[in-house]
């Protein structure tokens, strides 16, 4: 099964893109009419740059308002259409899209669409180019595949086919009924076949289209159910991703690209499951399901001074309980939460930033398989001989993960590479790690969640908008089963805005409140939360006497789901990072979003 | 009229808020109720803040989620709204906002609903408040503005109103058939009218609404026509402004307040113009109606170094004919084109920008009260005592804006200032300046379209965007009448994006190909273009003998448009600055968007 990638679903410059789509590993490319033309290479080099770094040109596209016209202006198209395939033939290119009409000369006749179309595929053929007729969503007289289907059925010309868009399809009706029509297509009659997801949102389709289109896995679409239809057609042409995306537009190509390609081998990996062949890819359906990560084995933080870290942990009632043997790395630990303080060289100048989370795999050693088949960067080994051996891969915000077990038998143990020290005994509040909020770079927030997805088998949950008093943030948790690991995962309002960009470490008390309170006879600070935010409490919930004033005291914010109840409070910041002591009851699912305007502005208001 | 805005109208904690409320001249402000939550300062403090600001509290929002549910659920209701009434007894605001229902708990009964609007009317009314209803668009079972003043009609309460929107009304319909139910409800039972405009865009309205509203003649909606409607029932309340932006969220406070004050004294003229009484606003509506300036009398370019840009000009056939009296200031003339080189003390280390423009009024004087009473930043004057007086005003994107005469009797001419000097004779294209291309900062572009509309009287155009290869940009022209001036507004694809940084002149030659062939004979380079783009207008356009040839050697680029014909090319960039030779022929009306992408491709190859 090969996979290509449209141009357009990258940034950048023609050769930019045709290098990134090589690097991450696509088989070819539709090469995009706009990207040819502010190209300064000729046809020819680009033919020859493709073959060089192993792309085929898998389609040419687009041609629009051509069927369905009067007699002068497809005589127009004509001209304009032996232009473009005496240029496919300098770059190679034999199969080009043609997009139904948006004219408003197209007529609404499908005999003279199909007699304009069997005749600009004579005139294709002459040039040994195949024509894909494709139904736009938004086409004047033909927008669906069926449509489409039909009007090259009556054309009847062995080089005019179809070309299928799965955007172009469900964005129109997910209804099975709707979809059982693709069966009716000899699948050597469906000529291309592009794939792109979107978030489902209520808007015009045309912009939807242009603007919101992401790579598959990463929407509202079931892609795999519509491909799994079309693969039982006896389709064999490559999957190729054409995605219009804002977003995708302004970041860098190289890693879209592999973002994009990871896409496919997610859906790769689904259609194997589904029985269908996939040739050289049959790799990655032999791989094992991914196996979520069980808990956060460790968080770890890097600083270049260690001593505000130290001291905001030991007012947590975290104790120093152990030393790296070969590295400045000590592990803190309070009940089953643990946080490794590095200071070697890692530390960079911006201060101290959680740089990595240590991941309790059921199997360590097949999640990194997983990890590298699925195009996470491999992070190499800086470990003397005697160390655990301990694969990581980055994520795509840069945060190490490393795939680990603690204290299991027949596992590389990498707590076994610290020494313990001698310590006070930690304090008693029992805490583990609850969740770890990952602010993420702007341009890779739907990649970071297929990565946390299709990697390590974490599940995304409801994404939600969040105002900060500077703007408005996504936020969007992916989860692992029985809630041993979550990540919600936060994007700023803007790129460079630095709302978002300190990352905290979530830890459940047993008693939030006794937490809270050690906490601040500790010495430790918590984020002040104004009496206004408790009189709007007092006014939507009832409480026991004297709670309230509790929180109030405390600064310990309070949300309820139909589940249960929620209680947290914030420390002060070091560096990029704080702290957050939650309590969860009753099966309380959520994050305390309601409340999180009200801690953001706290904040910013403490800077 | 008073006026008044909603804090979720601005950027920032709610300090920040008030005080860019108030210096941008609000009579008052509706607390939005997470604002509050947020705040360190009491709701007294508050109250004593916009006090001392001057600033009323006309409203405080929302409650939600009130009326046609269960008792005991309304009883929890009601249990919530004497807190809140207490709160606004502390904030002394007397009037809360009640929208409608979106509980799923709400029944579809007029009655249930009235009655319960009634006994929180009755509730309200022992605290000093009134209650204002007001349909949201996408409510449960109340989403239009005659449905919810039926309730509150048949509620019958003294302390219960209506509160229209013009949001909620105009993105429902815009219909004079569905508004004309506005002149049934009694002008004292409209408790409070909240104004926001928006883009015309088919997209859910729930959405819509949250994100893409904007200030009174920034969108897409007649919303003077609404309020005209709306004061012909003795309305007698303030305009209120309340718009939920993505962009203002992230904006700073203080120019959005201004923006948002100006759209009301846009809206305010156009009021008294309908005939309305305006009181203290009178002024504004006494003030002459705009009158556009007919051309751009020069382009100041602000330069370190002058050697470049007299280069370029040079090859563009400028001569330098005149200098500034008193200042470092140059004057170069092709034609009716002109453009000062400015070596003074504002050159900034940052290379050579297009700092000001001088716009020929037809009545300078009458355009500068206009100006200044629309809220644009008066420059000071700074002048020698012989100088003509020159009015200047900043417009949103820092542009100065010279309003002047330039030699015409019995006005000030700022000809005058400069004294002629030996030059060589100017080149004869007859060059003018066709437009001047203002890319604009990320959190400006709706500030400048209605800048250069309410200020200046120029028309805006359509917006249309275009792909940058790392992005895409948004471009709205406004032009004068007759085309004297063209500003096309141009604004990146991400704040921080430098894509739209520079700028660009552009002038108009009778015959575009002679005046590129004198610019590249001397000694000028014209940005290439690649041989795709040609061979793809071969295929689109038929061209005479060599005329194809001509441009592909130039590099000039070839636009139609259902007018006439556009070709124009590019020159290379000195510092933030380039010019574009254009010609227009047979009343070509846009700017080459069509071949922006090319542009904007090979504008990032030569870097």
């Amino acid at each position: 099964m090969r996979t290509s990638i449209a141009t357009v679903s990258l940034s950048g410059s023609l050769t930019e893109k045709l290098t990134a789509a090589a690097r991450a590993g696509f088989d070819g490319v539709e090469i995009f009419e706009n990207d040819l033309l502010a190209s300064p290479l000729a046809p020819e080099e680009i033919r020859a740059r493709c073959a060089d770094l192993g792309l085929s040109i898998d389609l040419y596209q687009p041609m629009r308002d051509v069927e369905a016209v009067p007699e002068d202006e497809f005589a127009r198209t004509l001209r304009r259409a032996r232009h473009k395939f005496e240029l496919m033939g300098r770059l190679g290119a034999d199969t080009v899209l043609v997009c139904s009409s948006v004219s408003p000369l197209a007529e609404d006749d499908d005999a003279l669409a199909a007699e304009q179309l069997a005749r600009l595929a004579d005139l294709a053929g002459d040039f040994g180019v195949r024509v894909a007729y494709e139904a736009l969503a938004w086409g004047r007289h033909v927008s669906t595949y069926d449509h489409a289907w039909h009007i090259v059925e009556t054309a009847g010309h062995p080089a005019l086919g179809t070309c299928l868009d799965s955007f172009h399809i469900l964005s129109r009706s997910s209804d099975p009924k709707d979809l059982k029509g693709i069966a009716d297509i000899p699948g050597e009659k469906i000529f291309f076949l592009q794939l792109a997801d979107a978030p489902l949102l209520g808007m015009d389709v045309l912009q939807w289209s242009r603007h919101h289109r992401c790579f598959p896995g990463q929407g509202g679409f079931d892609v795999t159910g519509l491909v799994h239809r079309i693969l039982h057609t006896g389709y064999s042409g490559p999957l190729s991703l054409e995605v219009f995306n804002d977003v995708f537009r302004q970041a860098e190509a190289g890693p879209t690209a592999v973002d994009a390609r990871r896409s496919l081998l997610v859906l790769q990996e689904e259609l194997g499951r589904l029985g269908h062949e996939l040739g050289e890819e049959q790799g990655v359906a032999a791989l094992p399901a991914p196996a979520a990560p069980t808990a956060v084995a460790f968080a770890e933080l890097v600083t270049p001074d260690a001593e505000p870290v130290s001291a905001l942990l030991g007012a947590l009632g975290f104790a120093r309980t152990a030393r790296h043997r070969g590295k400045p790395v000590e592990l803190w630990e309070q009940g089953e939460a643990r946080v490794l303080v590095n200071t070697g060289p890692a530390a960079r100048r911006d201060g101290t930033t959680l740089a990595a989370l240590g991941l309790e795999c059921p199997d360590p050693a097949a999640t990194a398989r997983r990890a590298e088949a699925l195009l996470a960067p491999v992070l190499p080994r800086r470990r003397a001989a005697e160390d655990a051996p301990l694969d990581a891969v980055a994520a795509p915000d840069g945060t190490e993960l490393f795939l680990c077990a603690t204290n299991r038998p027949g596992l590389p143990n990498w707590r076994a590479d610290f020494e313990d020290v001698p310590h006070t005994p930690a304090a008693a509040d029992g805490l583990r790690i609850d969740h770890v909020a990952l602010t993420q770079p702007w341009h890779h927030f739907d990649e970071a969640v297929l990565f946390h997805r299709g990697v390590l088998g974490l599940e995304p949950r409801e994404s939600v908008d969040v105002p900060d008093p500077y703007g408005l943030l996504r936020s969007r948790a992916v989860t692992g089963p029985g809630g041993g690991v979550r990540f919600p995962l936060t994007v700023g309002a803007a790129p460079g805005d630095d709302t978002a960009q300190a990352r905290h470490i979530a830890l459940a008390a047993d008693d939030v409140v006794a937490a809270a309170r050690r906490f601040t006879a500790a010495g430790g600070r918590l984020l002040p939360i104004p009496a206004n935010y408790y009189d709007d409490l007092a006014a939507r919930f009832e409480f026991a006497d004297g709670e309230l004033e509790t929180y109030r005291a405390l600064g310990i914010l309070y949300d309820r789901d139909t589940h249960g109840v929620f209680r947290h409070c914030y420390t002060h910041t070091v560096g990029r990072v704080f702290f957050e002591l939650v309590q969860r009851d009753g099966g309380y699912q959520g994050y305390g979003a309601a409340n999180a305007p009200v801690r953001l502005a706290a904040q910013r208001a403490q800077r």
